[in-house]
């Protein structure tokens, strides 16, 4: 379904390549200051542009046709929609016959009876992304307090973003990265043991962008290495501090009020330019496929803001569920 | 909320120290054959009394008072709970002054302004996760072709198992480790894009399981290294077998008929016997903590189980929404 | 399915003849003074034995084992559940061939594909409003300070209930009745527009209630003999008080402030002594039907309490949500 | 909140006085075949113009940006937009001081602090059923063999349409209604017990619709004064028809094959030009009222399409939980 959340409930709606792009935001509350130049530095940071991103650039101009007036939220649904202007369909047709690896050319294909609309990646496109970042701005506004740090510390296995970069263009290949995201200033009590814990809700909304296949909170995957009495966050303070955030400022599914640190990991963009030997499922055998459309070599690059304004969504979820 | 899923929906009850734990099951079809004796095999693996778990042993006897009739499922909600029975509540008591690093002490006491009942770990105990293995029996019925195999594949670091629980033992301190769960014969196209991946659900109710910090899918973390040439599973065939399966087995979201295939991190039990340095809420000074209660030197021994059980809940509800 | 309700989610389980009748409520909030004496008013008040009702009587004591402790809820699940003692399940063997007029025989019995256990009526028996009138009970203590009045205000047409209901008896037939429930001191601002109206939300539950066929507020269907000037509830004073209350206390779907009221209509009982004559599926003829179980005369004898804490779940509900 | 449903699930979003009003539909199934022409129909219907009707007249033709594609649904959210071009806000000034009795002037006031925009009723508005009107377009297509037949049956008290409403117009007054909605050709089995039965859900989404103060189904509120005998609908044959309808197709909530009826009232309109007295909330003093914006005399004229495709949404979401 493309409905996320409890409270501030977010419904998207478009695909790479119909007319537009939108999300209906149910559940803000009535009063919060929005206009649409808040949108603008959020989406900036995701636009494309950059050496290794795709040249499909679009204005991304957020168009609100409900729930705003007077520059003011009215507790009414809230719609942004973006139009998608720059499409080039005709890239897209031979997938139906040999589905790009990666893609879910060939799973989209087989769940919706080939009724789908998959050109640009239909649904499951990284353009689905955008409606993440503008309903994560509305979010933002609504726990105005909490602050969100995040970053690609990560690219091809290396610190070197550049080079890592550079390296897989001139392969006609992609790269793929590991972002971290740090949010501070965040009170105690924010999840729900036992289901709706702050690590279940955001590893939800992280897992429905395209290409991330791996999430970790605190010290993650290197707890596993660790005695209890080293993993142990040992608190300090009355405040309840923590000495070490191996907990990634979580406890037993709840905000502890140290800052919430977690790591998501970015696969390499599954469309790339070098030749791949894979199978056409009309003439039954296995084909070269070059992968000629637009795409970004990195997409990393462009996932952090997407990464902490889906972050921005739960919270502000938890936040009106208390 | 204690609540869970949208076709096969999950609600929790009880906490470790009160009279029982149990689940009601909404949603389950009629006419499935199953009896109490099909709980067996599941629970045993999750019982304790194998060195390095705790020594407070329950029966675990399902007690199934609505939904089974005549030995088969009546599409009713399913009732299933378990007596509490070996309990020392009074090993709790110091904890609400000291709250135990790593647990949900403080973090549940001010959420639930005192109210809570945090003996034993209250609700977000591990005892919580037998209604979730007993719920994951009646699951698997429903998707019986479907088949899981899941083991712990590293603990405290290593692959030697009986070593590591061992050191941890004689230092009166805890062990984690890493669960690998594989699924086969899952056909193409469980999951739903957007929010509902796969990866969504099955992240979301794994991090339901306490002391699970990390979740990866097919390489993981390791597709932050690869080139999207070696990321990329091509096809080989008709049925879309890959060659790899870096993606576990899942394409933009939706089951792609290949094994499912994802790990997640149990941190080493929070509990141990030896003196941590942590902070006392009442007199506000540090203080030495020595915890003295029963508990599982290294409970991830006990969580392959729940994880498979975990899995086969969310599947179960993605294949009633299909 | 078996789940009612947003923040206060209620699950209800068992059926007429199974071991249990029983509710799981999720999302009571920590801190509430409750103890098992709390439900005895409002169990007697639903409970048989008066002239009229079914001779099938019930202790009715309820067992809480989750979510209560040291007389208080905990935040967690509260799971009450009751025995089904005094069970006669041979009375209703032979109406797999011949559905029983007015009963769900027959739609449940092809909708679980003869799964379902239809003894006593099964998952649709009155018995199911126990738990209802349990979590009511409850959902009082979260709204102390409205108060309800319920009462039955016509029986078989008639305001001499006593006469209607001995005249059934006398016929071996069976009478319904009109229920009127009064809600006061009730602030402005519960329910939700669009959907979540309280009219949406109480006719929803409303209608969960076996054997209620109609709902009206205010004064309900004689609005469409009214001009508006007559209909129209003008204010008159800074209270938002009305000189009328045709509206019965809800503008837009909202509570105004008013007395919310609202009639139901309860259908008289379908299982009744006289003789009916109706079809056998087994031989394909018309055929007698006598139906012998013991049953209520006149169950709108007993629904007042069940309206009434059916509300409270609803206006408990809408209260967590605001 | 402004959303509804299970598996078809819809979100209305806009205002009376915004830009746009929509819907956006979330669980529609791929493949089926829709242009924007099938709207017309049923829009038309609901169209004003005719004597009694606003004067207020919008051209409603629908804009889909996402779900559609090559003529057919793509399984991703359907997006319906209608412009709102005919307003005249000035109309609805004072009413911030002196609330219009029957309308959520003062509750919507009180409830979002002053942040809603009412202008033309706000929310609350008759202009949010024409997005309900379009996601029933869409929800018939799921269904069908499932045939509709609605109908005004009573204006004012009366038969006589034309005559009541001519009345109402001269004296500057409004006229409610009474609708009757029929629902042929659907197979038993639809709804859910206990709490999504068909009556539930029905009048769930009927009290959504402004206006409505009653619903009653089969013989509705005359079973109060039938028998058992007389109200018990007898079956006659293997399909389960039944000699009599009094249940209104419904048995134990789910539909038993016979023809679904369900009667709603609709209060006359709230706004008049006729002289009210009613409160001056600034002034703190009674004051004669006279609202002189466009309205309709008889909004029942135009409700029965609303009502036959808001049961439509209903039946395709209950179908679709099949």
């Amino acid at each position: 379904m493309n409905t996320f959340g409890n409270k501030f409930k977010i419904t998207i709606s478009g695909s790479s390549h119909g007319k537009t792009v939108g999300v209906d935001i149910d559940g803000c509350p009535a009063g919060i200051a929005i206009t649409e130049n808040d949108f603008s530095a959020d989406i900036l940071k995701r636009k494309s542009g950059k050496v290794g991103t795709t040249q499909r650039i679009e204005s991304d101009v957020p168009q609100i046709s409900s729930g705003i007036s007077d520059g003011k939220t009215t507790g009414n649904t809230i719609s942004i929609s973006f139009e998608n202007k720059n499409i080039r369909s005709k890239d897209y047709d031979k997938f139906n016959d040999i589905p790009r690896p990666g893609h879910a050319d060939l799973t989209g294909k087989i769940k919706y009876k080939g009724q789908s609309d998959q050109r640009g990646g239909g649904q499951s496109s990284g353009r689905m992304t955008l409606p993440i970042v503008a309903a994560g701005v509305i979010a933002k506004k609504i726990i105005p307090d909490v602050k969100f740090s995040t970053c690609l510390i990560e690219v091809g296995g290396s610190k070197d973003f550049d080079k890592a970069v550079e390296d897989a263009i001139k392969e006609n290949d992609s790269v793929g990265g590991i972002i971290e995201c740090r949010i501070s200033n965040i009170p105690i009590g924010f999840g729900e043991p036992f289901f709706d814990s702050v690590e279940s809700m955001l590893s939800h909304i992280m897992f429905s962008i395209p290409g991330i296949k791996g999430i970790e909170f605190g010290a993650g995957f290197e707890v596993a290495k660790m005695k209890g009495s080293e993993c142990n966050d040992v608190f300090i303070d009355t405040k309840g501090t923590t000495a070490t955030n191996n907990a990634g400022g979580i406890n037993g599914g709840i905000s502890n009020g140290n800052e919430i640190v977690f790591r998501v990991v970015v696969k390499p963009t599954s469309s790339i330019g070098k030749t791949q030997r894979t199978f056409n499922f009309k003439t039954k055998e296995m084909t070269d496929l070059v992968i000629e459309g637009r795409h970004d070599t990195c997409f990393a690059l462009r996932t952090p803001i997407i990464v902490e304004n889906a972050a921005a969504i739960v919270l502000a979820d938890l936040f009106l569920r208390k």
